[in-house]
């Protein structure tokens, strides 16, 4: 067991520990926000056809070389046919047939002229413009070619990307299964918002705001409620987690007095503690074990200190079991908006959220910053991150920021 | 009914047709991602009692003001409390009493000290250093004052404010109901992926990318198929959706040829019809109408023009009718990474992926531009705004970007 341990040194321990969950099959329309398990490669060209990106005329551009206003050619409408449909006939000299917008080019057409461009009388149309080969029409796998990469395994599965699976003719999309996630959380003093108001108890969080966040990252969160700060008690509430989820996270408990009773839970079930806290404020106090090649991590009760442990830690590892090819927290560069009056003798991660001013990158900070608030996690998508031994922080400082949320909800 | 309008006339016209849905309750556990339908104010300070961050003793600062190494101040353990449970007695001169993380601060007291920092010995410890009033005090309401506003009306529910609703022993949580949306595509061309390929078919992404970007916009999409090129049918289709859905949505049909229905077919139900056009690319060609309050949305049959005039026009409606406080996306200033060779007669829209250099935000686009191309919708969180009239732009040039997806995908 490790005590104390780097952010990086406990980030690459879980990573190691665990892998991609099994692959499944899901229907087009069960698979938005999933992650691919396998690539997905273009079986043929999108379109699969040359086609017409217009309502228009489909002929020959050697027939209007010499059109203009002022010496028109004349051509013979011999078929009309619309999107989904083939032209029977091929064209030839002097024959255009009218193609609606998506119909697939006729044979012998190069070239398509907008309705509008041209007079229709009775059977014949008249054009006064001439078009370069090639013009309006959109050609054969303009959008996907045929072995192209559509997209790769661990990749989450947005719109677009289920957009073009279906327009492979795909039907059942293959993922990987969904992580299970158990969460339990211990104190004496914690009250379910189900229960009523008594003294020196508080209403738990850290249950809902975990659960909050399992589902916000696609995963299958089980909620295993509150335990008592008793040894026994957890050790049995960590096993039942351990038999019905992939993993088990559990709040409260880990810090150093008589009552920090998780870590002899997890040894109680013969568990292997991975290591023991981490040298970052918030979220210091944590314990990493593994059975069975579960991992169970044992957070801060602390609202702020859990939810930064888990945005930096548990979540990338959360991410490599569902498959995810991305897994760490990106760390841009970007400049502080207000200064922090503190020093910090021990690494240190404070809550922000970022902004772009004129196109670059600024962090407000959050609100308080001490561990058990949890307000200033509300709107917080970057850690500003402090090393260890850094003096006060100046107003226009450029500093580091771990992304931990959607910026987009700041910006 | 106004045609070829601009963007911002046209987004204002959708935003005045509606306003938020109904509302309802939903348990903690229902109501991530659903946006609040009242403002939640805190009824009591959260923590609601001084308590302790650590495990350690609470006693009188005015006991230990002239304790040190030489001089060495005892007191007597009079009580040991856990957290969730309350001192029985009160502290006197010269007592202290054990506290552990989390417990309520014994009447009396007004600091701690860590346990680690005390000797004990037996019913005794040996304090050596003195500490100011309230160090090592977390204070009542230190996350929370009374009255204080937690979460407006109009905020989507992350996990943070979930876990403050849940903290305030809130069971049932105000939520708007939840827009539903009936999708149909239109077109003779199309298959759906369950079909065989036929020659001069393709198969239909839109239902599905539009299905998928309603879900993650927290919404309920009622996915109605595609219907073929007829009039008839594609007004009894709408209807079907008005019937069923709060909005209806259309791709293909809205152009300027024989086989673009749905405005003619918008007509014979009896809508609306708001305006045809905007003045953009792609997206231009769309349809808005409205029959009894429920929008009707037109869009093209193009993937990559019905997903940009999606994330610019219909998505702030939708967050609207969701209740959404922030409706319209944010426009930033960004800078291109590579140039863009073709100059703008019309306002174009260019999607791209933004990134972070060095602090500033840049734009990479995302792949061909045609209106065809969904592929280059992959990965796209920005749509860089050219006005009409420029010229080609260069690398290094200082942009506007509409954001409309997740940035933190691509930083």
């Amino acid at each position: 067991m490790e005590v104390g341990i780097a952010l990086e040194r406990a980030q690459q321990i879980l990573l190691d520990l665990v892998s991609a969950q099994g692959e499944t099959k899901v229907s087009l329309f069960e698979a938005t926000g999933r992650v691919l398990s396998q690539d997905i490669q273009a079986g043929e060209n999108i379109p699969a056809f040359d086609r017409s990106p217009l309502d228009g005329y489909a002929m020959r551009a050697e027939d209007i070389v010499t059109a203009s206003q002022n010496n028109p050619v004349h051509l013979t409408v011999i078929e009309e046919i619309a999107a989904g449909h083939i032209a029977q006939k091929a064209l030839s000299a002097g024959t255009t047939i009218k193609v609606m917008t998506g119909a697939p080019i006729p044979v012998g057409a190069d070239v398509v002229i907008k309705w509008e461009d041209v007079e229709r009388i009775d059977q014949e149309i008249k054009v006064t413009q001439s078009l370069k080969s090639d013009s309006n029409i959109v050609p054969e796998g303009e959008d996907v070619k045929k072995g192209e990469l559509i997209a790769a395994r661990g990749t989450r599965i947005t719109p677009p990307v289920l957009g073009l699976i279906a327009s492979l003719g795909i039907q059942q999309v293959p993922v990987f299964t969904k992580v299970k996630i158990a969460i339990i959380s211990t104190g004496d003093e914690l009250l379910d918002p189900s229960e009523e108001k008594r003294p020196g108890k508080i209403y738990n969080s850290n249950l809902y705001t975990f659960q909050a966040h399992c589902l916000e990252l696609g995963m299958e969160p089980i909620p295993l409620g509150i335990v008592m700060d008793n040894q026994e008690a957890i050790a049995e509430k960590i096993s039942q987690g351990l038999e019905v989820a992939d993993v088990v996270i559990t709040t409260g408990g880990v810090s150093v007095g008589d009552y920090d009773l998780v870590q002899d839970a997890v040894n109680d079930i013969g568990a292997d503690t991975l290591f023991w806290k981490v040298a970052m404020k918030p979220g210091s106090a944590m314990v990493a074990a593994v059975k069975d090649n579960k991992p169970i991590m044992g957070l801060s009760g602390n609202p702020a200190s859990s939810l930064v442990a888990f945005d930096l830690l548990v979540a990338p590892m959360l991410k490599k079991m569902q498959g995810l090819e991305k897994q760490l927290p990106s760390v841009i560069s970007a400049v502080l908006s207000d200064g922090f009056g503190k020093s910090s003798p021990q690494r240190r991660f404070l809550r922000g959220s970022l902004h772009n001013q004129g196109g670059m990158d600024t962090v407000k900070f959050t609100g308080a910053q001490a561990n058990g608030v949890l307000k200033s996690m509300v709107g917080c998508n970057v850690l500003v991150h402090v090393p260890a031994g850094s003096g006060k922080l100046a107003a226009g400082e450029q500093v580091s920021a771990y992304v931990i949320g959607r910026i987009d909800d700041t910006y």
